[in-house]
């Protein structure tokens, strides 16, 4: 069975499921909780580092509290290995706390246990007083991007090509948190692009119940994707190769001017009544399934 | 490496490892943060039913929240599966939704990826003004444990007898959550015997610095052990065993009549200055390794 069709029974069974992150109030704010799975064999290429595996493996529900414009509290990190070597358990554990502390927060906890494949489940909890959904674009909204496309692409085949070092550096990606903290209150809808950017923009069209209308000119290219990538296969990259920890988010265009400088962000698109279409033409639903 | 030896090292490296769960302030509270993964291979015996799957899933985070004395707020759950059939995942939401709901808390959340080896990630987040550590037996407290002794030793013996529907029944404990809360302010210290009883009686008393006198004769055993096991490897069962998730904690005798009388608990020894005794004799410190 493929996930998402059982992603859509687990829809109707919790509550709070559909956006990035769990939400629930408490006292004067909200709570945000998230977790996510990742695996040797389908999340990291031979040659990742430990300090790598480590870092994403928080990285990634980090930037789920990103997507929810969320404040994170603190980040818990389950671990299971075959062997459990010291150094590896270390560097991993170095890797994850720098990523914590880069984006001001702490690794308060987690499991261990011995596991037939390298698998690691990081979980997230954060606060926000005004999450932001995925739900809530309006018509006319500028639709938009933080950072740079194309940045995991680059890696695998930095990895392929035996460029462990860059590879690697690219891999450890900087969960948005502090600029998805800056955007609540101001976008209308937000979600982070792990899917690829053509089923994220699919996802918010569906919550959102509008359509959009992208540019691909307008993307914004991380130039190591020119360095590996011939031209003709950027497009393909870009839009569906996914695994990418930017946010994508609309905004109303009036409000441009309120975003705090430091958001590094571009302007890809405008929302729509209806379709999700790529320089006039659709742009097909594909995506990536972790 | 021994995962008590890799927990050494993660001890000297994340903010408030030692406990059963994380605490951090939050507002005028105390956020409780606990994680726990569990297989297919090491923790679901072969008859084992998906709701009881799921059950367990849940229960394991939960107990460690009922261990700090936390008022529950909500689980996630993460599943790694190799197939993903609808109907498995289906009765293994079913299990995680009940005992969340026992608990008197909702699932809000999860990932979904596709494993090797089942793979189950609980987390659950709850709060506490009063969390109860595994620091802070004083000498002269009582040392008790609430439920019955053996559950889980029973179990397993029932599933390898082919009983499954008492197995699973059995195996599908209740995480002692509202006995926790109702212990806060009184426990001065407090574990889930998750690891056996006798290696949790080791690690309360490095923890807080004291000894225990342990009476056998006072362990309350649930009636189902007498059943599958002999008289004479009761013994090894309730203090090696494992995997019970009652909570052992400790009570100045002067409280013991404010406990709510809802919470069923056994006296089963006193603190002391120093080693762990059973009936006089030195108890060795071996536990369940999960």
């Amino acid at each position: 069975m493929r996930e998402t069709e059982i992603l859509k029974i687990i829809r109707t069974r919790i509550a709070g499921a559909g956006d990035d992150a769990a939400i629930f109030p408490f006292r004067d704010t909200n709570l945000i909780l998230t977790t996510d799975m990742l695996h040797r064999t389908s999340d990291f290429p031979s040659g990742t580092t430990p300090y790598t595996i480590g870092w994403r493996s928080v990285a990634v529900s980090l930037s789920d509290l990103a997507a929810m414009g969320a404040r994170p509290l603190g980040v818990l990190l389950a671990l299971g290995d075959p062997d459990l070597k010291e150094e590896f358990v270390r560097e991993l554990l170095n890797g994850a706390i720098a990523c914590c502390e880069e984006a001001g927060t702490l690794l308060v906890g987690g499991d261990l246990d011995r596991h037939q494949e390298l698998t690691l489940v990081g979980m997230g909890i954060g606060e926000a007083t005004q999450p932001v959904l995925r739900k809530g674009a309006q018509l006319g909204d500028l639709v938009c991007v933080t950072g740079e496309l194309g940045r995991t692409q680059a890696a695998l085949h930095l990895f392929a090509a035996g460029s462990l070092k860059r590879a690697n550096a690219l891999f450890c990606f900087s969960p948005r948190v502090a600029w998805g903290c800056k955007l609540a209150g101001l976008a209308t809808s937000m979600i982070d692009i792990s899917d690829g950017l053509a089923h994220s923009l699919y996802l918010l069209a569906r919550e959102s119940m509008v359509g959009y209308a992208i540019k691909e000119s307008s993307f914004p290219v991380i130039s190591d994707l020119h360095e590996v990538l011939a031209p003709a296969e950027h497009s393909e990259a870009l839009l569906f190769g996914g695994e990418d920890y930017e946010l994508l988010f609309t905004l109303p265009e009036r409000l441009i001017s309120t975003i705090d400088k430091e958001v590094c962000y571009s302007v890809i698109g405008k929302v729509t009544e209806g379709g999700v279409l790529l320089d006039g033409n659709e742009l097909p639903n594909r995506g990536y399934e972790h």
